[in-house]
């Protein structure tokens, strides 16, 4: 038998102004989809910017790494670490570009391309997940909310 | 002069369902907002995590590690990390807890007390900023949705 401890964690905490805080609140939400997406992928062992990542590139094949990391609001270095991720797994090749030899047109390989199938089930999946535990009608109303953000 | 090159960075890039998922529009907000407060923090070099530490210490004074990290959802050894950011920089300290040697009762210093409150000042500074940025109908329409997230 563990001794009883006299701890405090039982007792109420006040979190004062911190849920008048948007970045508190969002950030406890995206904790909280990130661990379903890891759970949900894991059989791809697949994090939510990969497959970012490898959405952009079967969407938009031949583009550049700026292209994509500009599409997806993130820096080109961390860009091209995921990059060198997913072809490490053969999910995503570079291309040298004829025009520009400092570019590489990004693709998805066959795998790649045969795995997105999938992954993009599972993660359809987590989705209809997230709008369970947020609610149909708050999901609907978040994506709303929230469009904006989606390009810039 | 910068040689022209042939990319392709301002052609329209299609995020297909990424604008679909919670989970994407969220992470784009919370980088914009977490951009923002570090920005505003920074003659404090405070970032989110340790502000919303430092809250709650300040309105819950002599709780433990453990009540802290469950009321803020995070894993008990980040949150021992990120008080010994905040004890290196004499804004925090652990007194050893009378009844429990293993636990320690956490506290703000004066000297962290007195920061605390111009820290508050920027905090409520940087969040009329996300206001605008997102509009302060749809902020308070978000605070009130996620607000159920803001207790795990």
């Amino acid at each position: 038998m563990q001794p009883r401890s006299a701890d405090d964690t039982g007792l109420q905490v006040d979190l004062d102004r911190l849920p008048d805080h948007l970045g508190y609140l969002v950030r406890r939400l995206q904790r909280w989809i990130f661990k379903d997406f890891i759970q949900t992928l894991a059989p791809f062992d697949l994090r939510p910017a990969q497959y970012s990542v490898m959405t952009v590139i079967h969407a938009n094949p031949g583009r550049s790494q700026m292209a994509v990391a500009l599409a997806l609001g993130i820096e080109r270095a961390r860009l091209v670490h995921l990059i060198d991720g997913l072809q490490a797994r053969n999910y995503v090749e570079r291309v040298p570009s004829a025009n520009d030899r400092r570019s590489h047109a990004l693709h998805l390989t066959r795998h790649g391309g045969i795995a997105f199938d999938r992954i993009r089930t599972l993660a359809a999946e987590h989705e209809r997940r997230v709008a369970e535990r947020v609610g149909p009608e708050q999901h609907k109303a978040l994506l709303r909310l929230l469009a904006g953000f989606a390009d810039g």
